[in-house]
């Protein structure tokens, strides 16, 4: 088998670059390469257990491939053959490229908790039989311990706690939950709405061991505690998937994904790596971080696929603005590049504004909810936006991408004095409060004054 | 009287360069003039009759001004003396200042129509006392024709027909509703959930007259066709205020505002105009513009409040993206920048991207429903972002002001590329279809290919 465009991963970077691939290079031959019959929406996953009802209902549609006249081969890669351009895969089928796309993903990571190994121990895998037969013991269970208070922790005690008779606890290594991404104003919200739906959180604390005999009975944590527990779900995050590419003589860092260069070219010629495989640069800082989501995968894809037989979109890749956003019991949570605490430990010198709102005009009609903003901006570099965080109503979800966008766009506080908004009794804030110009007039005030 | 900074109007132009020029100046001795002993607020006027429950519930508070220290007087400005730095209230009272700011409205527009004075016939005063005298005229009738299909028109017959048993119609002159704001497919969209509202559209129809004894009994269109009615509603748009500052000998546009520079100062020096009665530029065209808008007032009273002495942010004002939302029975549409139509007849060469997809992932979740955006981009300059489009749920009231930000940022097609977005599942679309992102795709692909 031969085809131009081979691409290995189904995940979203794989569907993404498949899909810009066809639109660039509209008479190239597509191949895509995954190992899973069916192929899960990764950030649905929580959602499986409740609200979405099925695994079913949270597969990946295999049209936008088809559609896109796409071939798709179920298999495995288990070998690349840089010098020959050849993909051998489990059966033995050998698949020729032009250029290779490798989006391959990330696993759960594993740290070496005593007891991970026992019988009603979760990892959170993008795998369509895993999750079926997870989604099936979580309803058989009773008592539910969940390690790591990340996004996938809160958002699965979130949806857990909607099922009847299940008693919840998750254990975070941290001072709070979510404290990767949210400075602790924010991230205590979040608990706030976590503890309303009866869910125990255990923040400060290390888990000692997952205690029990064949099976999982308990997680005992440092201070000496035995949370009892006849199921584990461990949510302290991903690795990138490397190891085809290692083994294939590409270039990898030492404890992250395939080093890239700006159009996610790695080091050997007409390979390509994008989405949580490949190695991701911080926008602000220019280090290498450990994101992986869905939609910096997307990104990834679109400027590799858009630059992959000549450099056509020339110095795309301006880097990664972390942006991220969850929703907790009817509070949505949303935060952009860098938080209070992440500036301080970067040493950067900055000033923050903050803001308050209902999203409503006026704030008497009915629905309307409160929104907080708070925004980072640098002190020198001319006031620009170096981050901000929002909570409130569903919007929040959208609004955190105007900061995205804004911090993108290199976008000062003086920008935010002139920026035009659409305001609606119904839909937003009323224009002489709007939370985010309001946020950025009170930073503004500290710069100018 | 003698105060530092005098601002006459209440409305959210005088309210926002008050609270801004107390940010500024924090020892300067600040009064605000207004004629209403009660200020409502503009936007929410539409929302009186049904939602609200009465007008009290849509007035503006005066704490944002006692809490800034901000001196209100309740009174009539009647003259202003440039020489003397006076301004004459209707009572006699003087009161002299140092900066002026004019936050002086605007008024409903009147036009020829035959009959407009006729018993029955209500215009949108933003006038307290009329508003509740208009609600409880609205409550009588039985048959109610709008004149004018733009957004008030529209709000105004959506919140009608969720009061029982009225009989709604709107007359409109040219061939859709929203023409002014909104491409036709959009525009259509929005019509079809008015109709569906059972409210009956009048498109492409002039009023020959308004009917009636003493008492507006009929509206007569050009085709001759009387629709009866036992009130009648004028929502053709409004016109600034400038009577006050035209007789003070400060220069005024021949049919619009009150001429301003950048910073918002008037022909007269230490006289700045915002909001409504002032002169807007557009950002793109650099034509003068009709925009009336709370939110463009707010933007303009912040960048004068903030240069009143000094200039304190130089060259803050870039020109006006005019950008809107509406919410009709459910669907939200927002507009930002120039419509295709616009652009068309401005002579620009431009290339449109569309794309739809749902605001959740997967699909399937309950509640998820369909996004749609259209974007404009210039073929020169760089695929510059002119303008774009969006409908679908509440969120949408967001998503434009991500498009405003864009095109004041200067966002092209390949930003669009590699810009960062937080998707949920319960917030958002997929990162794979987000369909911002995907619009910008497919105007790319015709950009580049």
């Amino acid at each position: 088998m031969k085809t131009d465009i081979l691409i290995i991963g189904g995940g979203p970077a794989g569907v993404v670059a498949a899909v810009t691939a066809r639109k660039n290079y509209p008479s190239k031959q597509i191949t895509l390469i995954r190992k899973e019959k069916r192929s899960v929406i990764p950030c649905g996953i929580p959602y499986i257990f409740h609200r979405l009802k099925s695994v079913e209902q949270n597969l990946m549609p295999d049209k936008a491939l088809s559609d896109n006249k796409v071939d798709l081969v179920i298999g495995e890669a288990v070998k690349i053959k840089p010098e020959e351009k050849e993909v051998i895969l489990k059966n033995n089928d050998v698949c020729g490229y032009d250029k290779l796309i490798l989006a391959l993903g990330s696993s759960p990571r594993l740290i070496p908790i005593p007891g991970a190994e026992k019988e009603g121990v979760w990892l959170i895998r993008k795998d369509y039989e895993y999750l079926t037969k997870f989604r099936e013991a979580v309803l058989k269970s009773k008592k539910i311990v969940i390690i790591g208070g990340g996004f996938i922790g809160i958002e699965f005690a979130e949806e857990l706690s909607g099922i009847d008779g299940l008693d919840i606890s998750i254990v975070e290594m941290l001072d709070y939950c979510l404290a990767a991404n949210f400075d602790q104003e924010f991230a205590m919200a979040a608990e706030e709405k976590i503890k309303n739906k009866e869910v125990k959180i255990y923040t400060g604390m290390k888990v000692k061991e997952i205690g029990g005999d064949k099976k999982a009975e308990y997680v005992e944590l440092d201070n000496g505690e035995k949370l009892p527990a006849d199921m584990v779900i461990l949510s302290i995050g991903a690795r990138p998937n490397i190891d085809l590419a290692k083994e294939a003589g590409i270039k990898t860092e030492e404890k992250g994904g395939i080093e890239v260069d700006e159009y996610l070219r790695t080091s050997i010629s007409d390979i390509f790596a994008v989405g949580d495989c490949a190695q991701t640069k911080d926008f602000i800082t220019g280090k290498n971080i450990p994101i992986m989501l869905a939609s910096v995968a997307a990104n990834e894809a679109r400027i590799a696929a858009n630059n992959l037989y000549q450099l056509r979109l020339i110095r795309e890749n301006k880097g990664t603005v972390g942006v991220f956003s969850t929703y907790v019991d009817g509070l949505a949570l949303g935060a952009a590049g860098l938080t209070e605490q992440k500036a301080k430990e970067e040493q950067i010198d900055y000033i923050t504004g903050q803001a308050e709102a209902p999203n409503r005009h006026p704030g008497g009609l009915p629905g309307a909810e409160k929104i907080k903003v708070k925004l980072i901006f640098a002190k020198s570099s001319e006031g620009l936006l170096l981050g901000g965080e929002i909570m409130g109503p569903e919007s929040v979800g959208e609004m955190i991408n105007i900061l995205s966008l804004a911090i993108q766009q290199k976008t000062s506080l003086f920008d935010f004095n002139t920026w035009q908004i659409a305001t609606h009794p119904l839909l937003t804030s009323a224009p002489t409060v709007y939370p985010i110009i309001a946020a950025a007039q009170n930073a503004l005030a500290k710069f100018v004054l």
